[in-house]
Protein backbone atom coordinates (compact mmCIF):
# COMPACT_ATOMS: atom_id res chain seq x y z
CA UNK A 1 0.00 0.00 0.00
CA UNK A 2 1.07 3.63 -0.19
CA UNK A 3 1.81 5.73 2.45
CA UNK A 4 -1.71 7.76 2.68
CA UNK A 5 -3.22 4.46 2.75
CA UNK A 6 -0.99 3.29 5.23
CA UNK A 7 -1.89 6.17 7.18
CA UNK A 8 -5.51 5.88 7.15
CA UNK A 9 -5.15 2.31 8.19
CA UNK A 10 -3.05 2.74 10.99
CA UNK A 11 -4.71 6.18 11.83
CA UNK A 12 -1.51 7.79 12.30
CA UNK A 13 -1.06 11.14 9.82
CA UNK A 14 1.21 10.62 6.90
CA UNK A 15 3.88 13.44 8.25
CA UNK A 16 4.04 11.71 11.93
CA UNK A 17 4.86 8.56 9.84
CA UNK A 18 7.43 9.88 7.82
CA UNK A 19 9.09 11.65 11.18
CA UNK A 20 9.23 7.91 12.31
CA UNK A 21 10.97 6.58 9.47
CA UNK A 22 13.21 8.98 9.91
CA UNK A 23 14.09 8.41 13.63
CA UNK A 24 14.18 4.44 12.62
CA UNK A 25 11.02 3.52 14.74
CA UNK A 26 9.70 2.16 11.51
CA UNK A 27 11.77 -0.25 8.68
CA UNK A 28 11.78 2.00 5.32
CA UNK A 29 9.29 0.71 2.22
CA UNK A 30 10.23 -1.30 -0.49
CA UNK A 31 11.10 1.83 -3.29
CA UNK A 32 8.81 1.95 -6.27
CA UNK A 33 10.33 5.32 -7.78
CA UNK A 34 12.81 8.19 -6.77
CA UNK A 35 9.56 9.37 -4.83
CA UNK A 36 7.89 6.64 -4.01
CA UNK A 37 7.40 3.56 -1.57
CA UNK A 38 5.36 0.58 -1.11
CA UNK A 39 4.42 -0.85 2.41
CA UNK A 40 3.13 -3.94 4.21
CA UNK A 41 1.02 -5.25 7.12
CA UNK A 42 4.27 -5.56 9.07
CA UNK A 43 4.39 -1.21 8.64
CA UNK A 44 0.71 -1.35 9.74
CA UNK A 45 1.40 -3.72 12.66
CA UNK A 46 4.80 -1.59 13.76
CA UNK A 47 2.87 1.52 13.02
CA UNK A 48 0.01 0.32 15.72
CA UNK A 49 2.38 -0.97 18.48
CA UNK A 50 4.38 2.59 18.24
CA UNK A 51 1.34 4.12 18.76
CA UNK A 52 -0.17 2.03 21.62
CA UNK A 53 3.66 2.91 23.27
CA UNK A 54 3.26 6.74 22.70
CA UNK A 55 -0.52 7.22 23.63
CA UNK A 56 -1.42 4.54 25.94
CA UNK A 57 2.35 3.93 28.00
CA UNK A 58 2.70 7.89 27.40
CA UNK A 59 6.47 6.92 26.38
CA UNK A 60 9.02 9.43 24.17
CA UNK A 61 9.80 8.52 21.09
CA UNK A 62 13.62 8.03 22.47
CA UNK A 63 12.47 5.48 24.43
CA UNK A 64 10.24 3.58 21.87
CA UNK A 65 13.71 3.34 20.16
CA UNK A 66 15.13 1.78 22.98
CA UNK A 67 12.31 -0.57 23.30
CA UNK A 68 12.25 -1.25 19.91
CA UNK A 69 15.96 -1.83 19.67
CA UNK A 70 15.98 -4.50 22.44
CA UNK A 71 12.74 -5.95 20.24
CA UNK A 72 14.80 -6.38 16.89
CA UNK A 73 18.38 -7.24 18.15
CA UNK A 74 18.73 -10.83 17.75
CA UNK A 75 21.83 -11.32 19.40
CA UNK A 76 20.28 -11.19 22.88
CA UNK A 77 18.46 -13.82 25.23
CA UNK A 78 15.62 -13.73 25.70
CA UNK A 79 15.98 -13.18 29.24
CA UNK A 80 18.36 -9.98 28.66
CA UNK A 81 16.25 -8.65 25.95
CA UNK A 82 13.11 -8.75 28.51
CA UNK A 83 15.21 -6.94 30.91
CA UNK A 84 16.28 -4.32 28.73
CA UNK A 85 12.77 -3.74 27.51
CA UNK A 86 11.74 -4.02 30.83
CA UNK A 87 14.43 -1.04 32.10
CA UNK A 88 13.41 0.92 29.14
CA UNK A 89 9.80 0.85 30.03
CA UNK A 90 10.58 2.00 33.29
CA UNK A 91 10.52 5.82 34.20
CA UNK A 92 12.75 7.49 36.52
CA UNK A 93 10.83 10.44 38.17
CA UNK A 94 13.26 12.49 39.61
CA UNK A 95 16.71 13.29 41.05
CA UNK A 96 17.36 13.13 44.92
CA UNK A 97 19.92 11.66 47.14
CA UNK A 98 17.52 9.74 49.78
CA UNK A 99 19.44 7.35 51.70
CA UNK A 100 16.73 6.29 53.88
CA UNK A 101 13.88 5.99 50.88
CA UNK A 102 16.89 3.46 49.35
CA UNK A 103 16.87 1.56 52.98
CA UNK A 104 13.35 1.05 53.10
CA UNK A 105 13.05 -0.77 49.55
CA UNK A 106 15.97 -2.56 50.02
CA UNK A 107 14.29 -3.67 54.01
CA UNK A 108 11.15 -4.09 51.77
CA UNK A 109 12.61 -6.29 49.30
CA UNK A 110 14.73 -8.66 51.92
CA UNK A 111 11.68 -8.85 54.22
CA UNK A 112 9.55 -10.35 51.12
CA UNK A 113 12.37 -12.69 50.25
CA UNK A 114 13.25 -10.75 46.94
CA UNK A 115 16.20 -10.72 45.42
CA UNK A 116 17.78 -7.29 46.18
CA UNK A 117 19.16 -5.70 42.61
CA UNK A 118 19.59 -2.36 43.47
CA UNK A 119 20.95 -1.29 39.89
CA UNK A 120 17.41 -2.59 38.43
CA UNK A 121 15.77 0.41 37.18
CA UNK A 122 12.47 -0.55 39.21
CA UNK A 123 14.28 -0.46 42.17
CA UNK A 124 15.13 3.10 41.30
CA UNK A 125 11.72 3.31 40.85
CA UNK A 126 10.59 2.15 44.01
CA UNK A 127 13.18 4.41 45.23
CA UNK A 128 12.00 7.40 43.96
CA UNK A 129 8.29 6.82 44.78
CA UNK A 130 9.19 6.32 48.62
CA UNK A 131 11.58 9.49 48.40
CA UNK A 132 8.41 11.44 47.07
CA UNK A 133 6.21 9.84 49.62
CA UNK A 134 8.71 10.79 52.58
CA UNK A 135 9.03 14.20 51.16
CA UNK A 136 5.27 14.85 51.33
CA UNK A 137 5.38 13.56 54.94
CA UNK A 138 4.13 10.01 54.42
CA UNK A 139 7.30 8.32 55.70
CA UNK A 140 5.55 4.86 56.72
CA UNK A 141 4.13 4.96 52.79
CA UNK A 142 6.28 1.60 52.54
CA UNK A 143 4.07 -0.71 55.10
CA UNK A 144 1.08 -0.05 52.69
CA UNK A 145 3.62 -1.63 50.20
CA UNK A 146 3.63 -4.98 52.33
CA UNK A 147 -0.25 -5.46 51.25
CA UNK A 148 1.19 -5.22 47.34
CA UNK A 149 3.41 -7.96 47.69
CA UNK A 150 1.52 -11.03 46.97
CA UNK A 151 -1.37 -8.80 44.48
CA UNK A 152 2.09 -8.16 42.36
CA UNK A 153 3.22 -11.34 42.32
CA UNK A 154 0.39 -12.68 41.06
CA UNK A 155 -0.16 -10.27 38.30
CA UNK A 156 3.90 -10.73 37.50
CA UNK A 157 3.52 -14.81 37.01
CA UNK A 158 0.32 -13.59 34.78
CA UNK A 159 2.14 -11.32 33.04
CA UNK A 160 5.06 -14.14 32.42
CA UNK A 161 2.99 -16.59 31.45
CA UNK A 162 1.46 -13.79 28.60
CA UNK A 163 4.93 -12.73 27.32
CA UNK A 164 5.40 -16.74 26.70
CA UNK A 165 2.28 -18.24 25.41
CA UNK A 166 3.67 -16.63 22.09
CA UNK A 167 4.93 -18.81 19.20
CA UNK A 168 8.11 -16.86 18.09
CA UNK A 169 10.36 -15.13 19.68
CA UNK A 170 8.99 -11.83 18.18
CA UNK A 171 5.49 -12.42 19.06
CA UNK A 172 6.99 -12.94 22.65
CA UNK A 173 8.81 -9.93 22.76
CA UNK A 174 5.58 -8.05 21.76
CA UNK A 175 3.65 -9.38 24.27
CA UNK A 176 6.24 -8.16 26.94
CA UNK A 177 5.28 -4.94 25.37
CA UNK A 178 1.93 -5.15 25.50
CA UNK A 179 2.04 -6.35 28.56
CA UNK A 180 4.12 -3.96 30.37
CA UNK A 181 2.60 -0.80 28.41
CA UNK A 182 -0.96 -1.36 28.19
CA UNK A 183 -0.59 -3.65 31.63
CA UNK A 184 0.28 -0.48 33.52
CA UNK A 185 -2.48 1.19 31.80
CA UNK A 186 -4.76 -1.53 33.09
CA UNK A 187 -3.84 -2.16 36.31
CA UNK A 188 -4.42 1.41 37.25
CA UNK A 189 -8.06 1.55 35.34
CA UNK A 190 -9.16 -1.92 37.16
CA UNK A 191 -7.38 -0.69 40.65
CA UNK A 192 -9.56 2.44 40.60
CA UNK A 193 -12.64 0.26 39.39
CA UNK A 194 -12.02 -2.00 42.58
CA UNK A 195 -11.77 1.18 44.58
CA UNK A 196 -14.92 2.81 43.77
CA UNK A 197 -16.03 -0.75 44.51
CA UNK A 198 -14.58 -1.19 48.02
CA UNK A 199 -15.20 2.52 48.92
CA UNK A 200 -18.40 2.42 47.46
CA UNK A 201 -19.23 -0.37 50.09
CA UNK A 202 -17.81 1.35 52.77
CA UNK A 203 -18.92 4.81 52.44
CA UNK A 204 -22.07 4.82 49.79
CA UNK A 205 -24.35 2.45 48.18
CA UNK A 206 -23.56 1.53 44.47
CA UNK A 207 -25.52 1.47 41.84
CA UNK A 208 -25.34 -1.08 38.79
CA UNK A 209 -26.49 0.27 35.63
CA UNK A 210 -27.39 -3.03 34.45
CA UNK A 211 -29.81 -3.32 37.49
CA UNK A 212 -33.56 -2.14 36.90
CA UNK A 213 -34.09 1.16 39.49
CA UNK A 214 -37.64 0.31 40.99
CA UNK A 215 -38.35 4.20 40.54
CA UNK A 216 -37.70 4.26 36.69
CA UNK A 217 -35.28 2.06 34.28
CA UNK A 218 -33.12 4.95 32.90
CA UNK A 219 -32.26 7.78 35.61
CA UNK A 220 -29.33 6.10 36.82
CA UNK A 221 -26.79 8.26 38.55
CA UNK A 222 -23.39 7.31 38.43
CA UNK A 223 -21.85 7.23 41.63
CA UNK A 224 -17.94 8.47 41.33
CA UNK A 225 -18.69 10.18 38.06
CA UNK A 226 -16.56 13.19 39.00
CA UNK A 227 -19.85 14.89 39.23
CA UNK B 1 9.80 32.64 55.68
CA UNK B 2 10.45 33.97 52.87
CA UNK B 3 9.84 33.01 48.89
CA UNK B 4 13.22 31.82 48.56
CA UNK B 5 13.86 30.02 51.81
CA UNK B 6 10.40 28.08 50.47
CA UNK B 7 11.88 27.56 47.06
CA UNK B 8 14.98 26.03 48.61
CA UNK B 9 13.25 23.89 51.27
CA UNK B 10 10.65 22.56 48.97
CA UNK B 11 13.80 22.36 46.41
CA UNK B 12 10.90 24.35 43.60
CA UNK B 13 12.18 27.53 41.87
CA UNK B 14 11.05 30.76 42.85
CA UNK B 15 9.65 31.35 39.35
CA UNK B 16 7.62 27.72 39.11
CA UNK B 17 6.62 28.79 42.73
CA UNK B 18 5.28 32.31 41.28
CA UNK B 19 3.49 30.19 38.89
CA UNK B 20 1.51 27.90 40.71
CA UNK B 21 0.48 31.17 43.22
CA UNK B 22 -0.70 32.65 39.92
CA UNK B 23 -2.77 29.18 38.48
CA UNK B 24 -4.33 28.83 42.35
CA UNK B 25 -2.35 25.96 42.92
CA UNK B 26 -1.06 27.61 46.31
CA UNK B 27 -2.79 29.92 48.70
CA UNK B 28 -1.49 33.21 48.65
CA UNK B 29 1.38 33.82 51.77
CA UNK B 30 0.76 36.36 53.93
CA UNK B 31 1.70 40.26 52.60
CA UNK B 32 4.35 41.62 54.73
CA UNK B 33 5.32 44.66 52.12
CA UNK B 34 3.80 45.87 48.80
CA UNK B 35 6.29 43.13 47.32
CA UNK B 36 6.90 40.48 49.85
CA UNK B 37 4.89 38.10 51.64
CA UNK B 38 5.15 35.57 54.37
CA UNK B 39 4.88 31.81 54.01
CA UNK B 40 4.44 28.43 56.18
CA UNK B 41 4.62 25.16 56.70
CA UNK B 42 1.05 24.86 54.97
CA UNK B 43 2.87 26.41 51.63
CA UNK B 44 5.86 24.07 52.20
CA UNK B 45 3.62 20.92 52.32
CA UNK B 46 1.41 22.09 49.46
CA UNK B 47 4.31 22.70 47.35
CA UNK B 48 5.42 19.18 48.00
CA UNK B 49 2.42 17.79 47.08
CA UNK B 50 2.19 19.57 44.16
CA UNK B 51 5.54 18.78 42.87
CA UNK B 52 4.44 14.67 43.77
CA UNK B 53 1.71 15.21 41.67
CA UNK B 54 3.79 16.91 39.19
CA UNK B 55 7.15 14.33 38.32
CA UNK B 56 5.82 11.06 39.89
CA UNK B 57 2.49 11.07 38.66
CA UNK B 58 3.51 13.08 35.30
CA UNK B 59 -0.04 15.21 35.93
CA UNK B 60 -0.80 18.44 33.95
CA UNK B 61 -0.94 22.00 35.68
CA UNK B 62 -5.05 21.52 34.87
CA UNK B 63 -5.36 18.12 36.31
CA UNK B 64 -3.39 18.89 39.28
CA UNK B 65 -5.66 22.02 39.70
CA UNK B 66 -8.91 19.58 39.36
CA UNK B 67 -7.27 17.40 42.22
CA UNK B 68 -6.84 20.25 44.67
CA UNK B 69 -10.52 21.50 43.57
CA UNK B 70 -11.75 18.62 45.15
CA UNK B 71 -9.55 18.28 47.93
CA UNK B 72 -10.44 22.22 48.76
CA UNK B 73 -14.08 21.80 48.59
CA UNK B 74 -15.50 21.17 51.96
CA UNK B 75 -19.22 21.12 50.86
CA UNK B 76 -18.64 17.76 48.58
CA UNK B 77 -19.29 14.35 50.51
CA UNK B 78 -16.17 11.97 50.90
CA UNK B 79 -17.21 9.69 48.52
CA UNK B 80 -18.13 11.99 46.14
CA UNK B 81 -14.60 14.15 46.53
CA UNK B 82 -13.10 10.84 46.39
CA UNK B 83 -14.94 10.08 42.94
CA UNK B 84 -13.86 13.60 41.76
CA UNK B 85 -10.21 13.14 42.64
CA UNK B 86 -10.13 9.88 41.04
CA UNK B 87 -11.70 10.73 37.84
CA UNK B 88 -8.99 14.00 37.58
CA UNK B 89 -6.32 11.33 38.46
CA UNK B 90 -7.36 8.74 35.97
CA UNK B 91 -6.03 9.41 32.06
CA UNK B 92 -8.11 9.43 28.98
CA UNK B 93 -5.85 8.00 26.22
CA UNK B 94 -6.97 8.80 22.95
CA UNK B 95 -10.41 9.11 21.11
CA UNK B 96 -12.12 6.05 19.35
CA UNK B 97 -14.83 4.14 19.05
CA UNK B 98 -14.09 0.83 19.37
CA UNK B 99 -18.04 -1.07 20.84
CA UNK B 100 -16.38 -4.46 21.10
CA UNK B 101 -13.65 -3.43 23.49
CA UNK B 102 -16.62 -1.61 25.56
CA UNK B 103 -18.74 -4.60 25.57
CA UNK B 104 -15.16 -6.52 26.30
CA UNK B 105 -14.86 -3.83 29.36
CA UNK B 106 -18.62 -4.86 30.58
CA UNK B 107 -18.79 -8.28 29.91
CA UNK B 108 -15.17 -8.04 32.40
CA UNK B 109 -17.03 -6.31 35.31
CA UNK B 110 -20.38 -8.56 34.77
CA UNK B 111 -18.79 -12.03 35.32
CA UNK B 112 -16.26 -10.36 38.20
CA UNK B 113 -19.63 -9.75 39.78
CA UNK B 114 -18.47 -5.83 40.12
CA UNK B 115 -21.46 -3.03 39.09
CA UNK B 116 -21.45 -2.01 35.64
CA UNK B 117 -20.45 2.12 35.87
CA UNK B 118 -19.56 3.03 32.57
CA UNK B 119 -19.78 6.68 32.94
CA UNK B 120 -16.95 6.49 35.31
CA UNK B 121 -13.16 7.17 34.08
CA UNK B 122 -12.33 4.07 35.03
CA UNK B 123 -14.39 2.62 32.63
CA UNK B 124 -12.75 4.59 29.96
CA UNK B 125 -9.86 3.82 30.67
CA UNK B 126 -10.07 0.45 30.70
CA UNK B 127 -11.78 0.74 27.34
CA UNK B 128 -9.16 2.77 26.04
CA UNK B 129 -6.85 0.13 26.84
CA UNK B 130 -8.58 -3.13 25.43
CA UNK B 131 -9.30 -0.69 22.10
CA UNK B 132 -5.40 0.04 21.64
CA UNK B 133 -4.91 -3.43 22.17
CA UNK B 134 -7.32 -4.70 19.86
CA UNK B 135 -5.52 -2.67 17.72
CA UNK B 136 -2.34 -4.02 17.85
CA UNK B 137 -3.90 -7.34 17.15
CA UNK B 138 -4.52 -8.81 20.70
CA UNK B 139 -8.20 -8.49 20.80
CA UNK B 140 -7.44 -11.47 23.41
CA UNK B 141 -5.61 -9.46 25.79
CA UNK B 142 -9.13 -9.29 27.84
CA UNK B 143 -8.59 -12.65 29.04
CA UNK B 144 -5.32 -11.69 30.64
CA UNK B 145 -7.12 -9.51 33.05
CA UNK B 146 -9.22 -12.10 35.07
CA UNK B 147 -6.08 -12.37 36.65
CA UNK B 148 -5.42 -8.89 37.71
CA UNK B 149 -8.93 -9.04 39.64
CA UNK B 150 -8.49 -10.56 42.90
CA UNK B 151 -4.45 -8.79 42.62
CA UNK B 152 -6.31 -5.03 41.89
CA UNK B 153 -9.35 -6.03 44.81
CA UNK B 154 -6.41 -6.83 47.34
CA UNK B 155 -4.65 -3.81 46.50
CA UNK B 156 -7.80 -1.53 46.65
CA UNK B 157 -8.94 -2.47 50.15
CA UNK B 158 -5.38 -1.34 51.45
CA UNK B 159 -6.01 1.85 49.54
CA UNK B 160 -8.95 2.61 50.98
CA UNK B 161 -7.70 1.53 54.40
CA UNK B 162 -5.04 3.82 53.60
CA UNK B 163 -7.09 6.50 53.44
CA UNK B 164 -8.85 6.36 55.71
CA UNK B 165 -6.70 5.86 58.47
CA UNK B 166 -6.07 9.57 58.95
CA UNK B 167 -7.58 11.51 61.51
CA UNK B 168 -9.09 14.60 59.58
CA UNK B 169 -10.84 14.84 56.61
CA UNK B 170 -7.80 16.81 54.66
CA UNK B 171 -5.20 14.18 55.38
CA UNK B 172 -7.56 11.34 54.70
CA UNK B 173 -7.85 13.47 50.83
CA UNK B 174 -4.42 13.39 51.08
CA UNK B 175 -3.76 10.31 51.82
CA UNK B 176 -6.04 9.21 48.75
CA UNK B 177 -4.11 11.44 46.26
CA UNK B 178 -1.14 10.03 47.55
CA UNK B 179 -2.05 6.59 47.45
CA UNK B 180 -3.44 7.46 43.75
CA UNK B 181 -0.52 8.65 42.46
CA UNK B 182 2.48 7.35 44.33
CA UNK B 183 0.17 4.27 44.21
CA UNK B 184 0.12 3.53 40.66
CA UNK B 185 4.11 4.34 40.30
CA UNK B 186 4.59 1.96 42.90
CA UNK B 187 2.53 -0.97 41.85
CA UNK B 188 4.21 -0.34 38.37
CA UNK B 189 7.96 -0.57 40.05
CA UNK B 190 6.74 -3.76 42.50
CA UNK B 191 4.98 -5.34 39.04
CA UNK B 192 8.16 -4.86 37.32
CA UNK B 193 10.48 -6.34 40.37
CA UNK B 194 7.98 -9.12 40.66
CA UNK B 195 8.33 -10.36 36.91
CA UNK B 196 12.34 -10.01 36.92
CA UNK B 197 11.94 -12.35 40.24
CA UNK B 198 9.80 -14.71 37.98
CA UNK B 199 11.58 -14.43 34.92
CA UNK B 200 14.71 -14.93 36.39
CA UNK B 201 13.17 -17.89 37.74
CA UNK B 202 11.93 -19.55 34.77
CA UNK B 203 14.38 -18.07 32.49
CA UNK B 204 17.66 -17.61 34.51
CA UNK B 205 19.45 -17.51 37.29
CA UNK B 206 18.51 -14.52 39.55
CA UNK B 207 21.62 -13.47 41.64
CA UNK B 208 21.12 -11.64 45.00
CA UNK B 209 23.59 -8.87 45.64
CA UNK B 210 23.27 -9.17 49.34
CA UNK B 211 24.41 -12.72 49.12
CA UNK B 212 28.36 -12.83 49.12
CA UNK B 213 29.61 -14.86 45.67
CA UNK B 214 31.95 -18.21 45.96
CA UNK B 215 34.26 -16.28 43.90
CA UNK B 216 34.31 -13.16 44.93
CA UNK B 217 32.36 -11.14 47.03
CA UNK B 218 32.28 -7.79 45.04
CA UNK B 219 31.60 -8.78 41.23
CA UNK B 220 28.22 -9.56 41.57
CA UNK B 221 26.46 -8.91 37.98
CA UNK B 222 23.16 -7.64 37.99
CA UNK B 223 20.67 -9.26 35.80
CA UNK B 224 17.59 -7.28 33.93
CA UNK B 225 19.96 -4.06 34.30
CA UNK B 226 19.28 -3.11 30.64
CA UNK B 227 22.97 -3.78 29.65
Amino acid sequence: MRIAELSRQAGVPVATIKYYLREGLLHAGERTSPNQARYDDTHLHRLRLVRAMVQVGGLSIAKVREVLGALDDPERSEHRAMGAMSAALTPRHFEHDDKIAYEQARAFLKRNKWPVRTKLPAFQALVDVLAAARDVGHDRFIDHLDRYVDACMTMAEADVEYAFMAKTRDTSFENVVIGTVLGDAVVAAVRRLAQAEVSGRTLGEVKDEDEPEPDGPDCVENEWDGD
